[in-house]
């Protein structure tokens, strides 16, 4: 009796999305370029958040950022307009995520070789993007208070995958029945390690922490 | 030269769900049940709204709720906590969206036939549930303030398939940046036909009408 071969489509789908993650993660690092993946849901404030961010640090370090979307093109136009770097938009025609081939395809049109920091803005979603590894060398998620302190429980491989987690939307808190520590208990039992900010992109609170954060990855990855 | 048969699965798949679904819509109408699917974003509101609403109309009519969600059972034992209606849990393994045949299968795990009012409450996300037509006689969107009034733009898909979309958390309007007349262009823009409501479940604004449209339509249903 011959033995019957089984392809697990699945598994190998995912296996090469890794491998073509792992190629971009070490490309760009040798390059000298550290790149975020930054998750959220739908209006979870990924590019006021990001706007404020790259104002914070341009003038430091050269950065790009490019922003997946179904098929507008508001997001990138927005981060050009507010920040002045270069900015790429992403259609991904109608997937609720973004892949390592896709982000390979995107970070090709962009002819600088010299970024310190890449930004890609993946599309509003807490269950694709969180499957799909883009080959960022951290994933970051923002979590808008607004969403309540319920979130971990109910998406909780988004926060696992997420190396770094950002609460957002910090001026409008009193208006909300989000507990803080319950959420970061939450997200401790997923992801013990996580790196736990708040912020409130408006007002600025937290933004210089993030900013350090930021600064602190970026020379790690200048000087490789 | 013989011909070569194409089949597409992609097609064959989306017409399958669409079968069923039309074979859950005719059913449900058969026994006087009118049938909403309720989609948002992640913490759109989707649970507090539904308590509140399904408080408001228990003891007119009877009404069950079945609740999606990749692996956690919160939400359907909040609504049954809040409201003592009968609530099922889905669980749906991962997946971003619920089709027509989970649907179909939730619905044979409620043993009533004498039900006015079921309740679909989606998955949080404003890209899978809108490609899957789950059966429903009525799509409802809940669009929290919160999230910006671009995300019309920005999910179209969305707002094309819904009958009803309802704004919620108008009771924190003023701290958000939200110009309803545009948001409410974008949407009509994409579906002229909507109608569209503007509710705060935790003040009770909105919340009377959003009630008699659901009057309206149950009576419809049970008169048929």
């Amino acid at each position: 009796m011959s033995e019957v071969r089984v392809i697990d489509i699945h598994e190998d789908v995912f296996q090469a999305n890794e491998n073509e993650a792992d190629y971009i993660r070490k490309r760009l690092a040798d390059e000298g370029t550290f790149f975020i993946n930054v998750m959220s849901s739908p209006g979870g404030g990924k590019t006021t958040f990001l706007s404020a961010l790259i104002n914070m640090l341009k003038d430091e370090m050269k950065i790009a950022e490019m922003d997946v979307d179904i098929e507008s093109s508001l997001d990138a136009q927005k981060v050009a307009d507010l920040t002045g770097v270069e900015s790429i938009q992403i259609h991904n025609g109608g997937l609720c995520h973004i892949d390592a081939d896709m982000t390979s395809r995107a970070i090709a049109q962009f002819g600088a070789r010299d970024l310190d920091l890449l930004i890609l803005e993946n599309i509003g979603n807490l269950v694709c993007p969180a499957e799909f590894d883009t080959g960022a060398h951290k994933n970051v998620m923002l979590y808008s208070i607004t969403e309540g302190d319920d979130k971990p429980l109910k998406y909780p491989l988004m926060y696992e995958v997420s190396d770094v987690i950002i609460i957002t939307k910090m001026d409008t808190i009193e208006f909300f029945d989000f507990d803080m520590e319950l959420a970061k208990e939450h997200i401790k039992e997923l992801n013990p390690d996580a790196e736990i900010f708040a912020v409130s992109a408006k007002t600025g609170e937290g933004m210089e922490e993030v900013a350090d954060w930021l600064r602190k990855e970026v020379m790690l990855y200048k000087n490789n």
